[in-house]
């Protein structure tokens, strides 16, 4: 496989977009990463677009090809991929994949979702997609419920207490207040979290990440034709798919996934660093315990001390490992296709030392998508170049 | 890239399955490919799995990871891809991509729906999915409709005939009816053809394709690592995947489709063959129309000579060019997501001399795998290894 780098990248807000459609949201986001790609549209020879609800939310499906239309590229294979809230990272190692192969020099990663616009009962019936519906979904749990048992096992396990997981969202809240992309920055204190809505005890209103209209692009580029990019070209060190199981009672353990722990081994080996080497990460946190959940599976942390680590500082920008400096899903917010491509946009941001919430020095950067029940999972590892 | 052979294949039946389930459907169809692939399941690296409408008729994604759970698949890449009713031939091509850029020696492709429990309301409304529906699906004129103006344009160029376009519905119907497989198999002539409901004049009740319910599997392994197959290996010589316009106003012409014609243009170079070494064809006829269009564009029959190649029997097992003896979409059925692993299973057979509606001496068999109104386009062209 050929080095791959990424050049271009554009990014919507994250939000709550009034009129916004779903082709105009990955429209404006991929022009920008063309534009900021420099070289000729003509060059791009795929598409990949993680899309998880256009079909239920919106009527819409073959968005890869409606978006490639409308931004005029020529005839290139243009392919619709879905793991759930995983999509827009499986999106982005499909490209990285057509580039090393050689399939061609350059690819276009899309993601996008459109879901304010439906109310509350179709987003939750959409997101059960997510689940296997033959034994989950008839269960009435639903995310927030398996998060909020997880919770309750990580505490019965390691002792972890509200107040830890509070600093997680704590943490997250503030990052996103500094980043102009965020849906739902905020300065919050362990007493509002603590008084706010129980959603699925002991899982609160301010343990989720709101519901959000987004697109993220990037250009994937082979490294030797990246020459002359008008901005600094980001190095793949790796990019590793892999699936857990499909069902919750198919996972041993709800305070680990599988999928995330063989993502993490596997990228780590691609890219022959280890956990100390990563100096921030972006990762799936849809709700504060898959925070704690993630930063231990993929080694960031000691196993059981995500959120004891989060309590005591250790994952803000300056502490050891800097996790979700832009907000993370909590704060800047869960387009679910195009979250996986978001955490992208803003690795490359702080591989670049642009971030508005940057990590000083930063040279290798993680990212982390999980699907479902810990179904499908992507974690990709970045390079500034001159590291 | 390496060179791709197909070992295994499986499918179920095609037709109102009443009573099985998506993932039932999709593992029986995998299941009897991976035991006719001899070998290991811990081989497989990959899982590409086609599916249109299961989001918004079944409320159920992540299929891909749901469905190599049930199978006892390793913890391997699991994707849904999705190019409307091309979602098969785009699985397809991405697990020949992924064995013939070395990721893995075996994939597994699965192309499943399920759509015979909805309404016809919710189907016709799951199917426009495929249009844009900024402008298209408001429209009113959904795929019958797009079908039967192509047929006016067609009889208003080339004098094409009802009689003339009967006669390949009458010879995928008759094809239908030697298929075990197939839904909708019949012995019909031109009067009861005539005499059929109108559905979108002059688009008639024959000239549509049932709904259906179906699931179909291919295992695609390294030709080098395929020498213990137990059933003849075929050879992948080209499969190639394109895009059309999104919008109906985006063609010239809709009595051509651009992604198909670009489509067999590179696959005919790739394979290093022309359309007189192709022995038969699986080729995407969603209506009657759409036959006669596709074989042009394949350039298998000469422009504006679709219908009357099929009225001189030519296109007949036995004729110049052999389309559809698996009876097409027209007989065997379109379960969307699975048609175009359908069509590769039927190829398979045929290239193997166990076809039950054999054309003689096969040796290159063509697939074509069309989505929406021409916006997603898959070609594959495979071989007997001894031609």
């Amino acid at each position: 496989m050929r080095e791959v780098v990424i050049t271009g990248i554009g990014s919507t807000p994250f939000g709550k977009l009034d009129g916004r459609g779903l082709e105009s949201l990955a429209v404006e986001a991929a022009n920008a990463a063309l534009r900021r790609a420099g070289g000729d549209r003509k060059d791009i020879g795929a598409v990949y677009l993680g899309n998880f609800v256009a079909g239920p939310l919106s009527g819409q499906e073959v968005l890869a090809g409606i978006v490639a239309d409308e931004l005029g590229l020529e005839n290139v294979p243009c392919t619709k991929v879905e793991g759930a809230c995983a999509s827009g990272g499986i999106a982005f190692r499909h490209a990285v994949l057509a580039v090393g192969a050689g399939l061609c020099d350059a690819a276009l990663v899309v993601g996008v979702e459109r879901m304010t616009h439906a109310s509350g009962g179709q987003v939750t019936q959409a997101l059960n997609c997510a689940m296997d519906n033959r034994s989950d979904g008839p269960s009435g749990l639903s995310f927030p419920g398996l998060f909020g048992l997880a919770w309750r096992i990580h505490a019965a396990k390691y002792g972890t207490t509200r107040d830890e997981v509070s600093a997680v969202v704590i943490k997250n809240k503030a990052n996103g207040l500094k980043n102009p992309l965020a849906q739902m920055g905020a300065s919050l204190t362990a007493d509002v979290i603590r008084q706010s809505q129980m959603i699925a005890d002991p899982l609160q209103l301010y343990d989720c990440c709101p519901v959000s209209d987004g697109a993220a692009a990037l250009v994937v580029v082979a490294k030797d034709r990246a020459k002359g990019a008008p901005d600094m070209p980001i190095d793949v060190l790796a990019t590793v798919q892999t699936r857990g199981s499909a069902r919750i009672a198919g996972h041993e353990d709800i305070v680990s996934f599988e999928a995330t722990v063989k993502a993490a081994e596997r990228a780590y080996a691609a890219a022959r660093v280890g956990p100390k080497d990563i100096d921030f990460v972006e990762l799936h946190d849809c709700f504060s315990m898959a925070e704690v959940i993630d930063s231990e599976d993929l080694g960031l942390v000691p196993r059981g001390g995500g959120a004891k680590w989060a309590a005591e500082g250790r994952t803000r920008v300056g502490g050891d490992i800097p996790i979700n400096p832009s907000g993370g899903l909590l704060a800047k917010g869960h387009p679910v296709g195009a979250t996986g491509v978001g955490q992208l946009y803003e690795a490359v941001l702080q591989l670049r030392g642009q971030h508005a919430n940057q990590v000083k020095d930063a040279a290798i950067g993680m990212t982390h998508n999980l699907g479902g029940t810990g179904v499908a999972c992507t974690v990709s590892i970045l390079r500034r170049p001159d590291a």
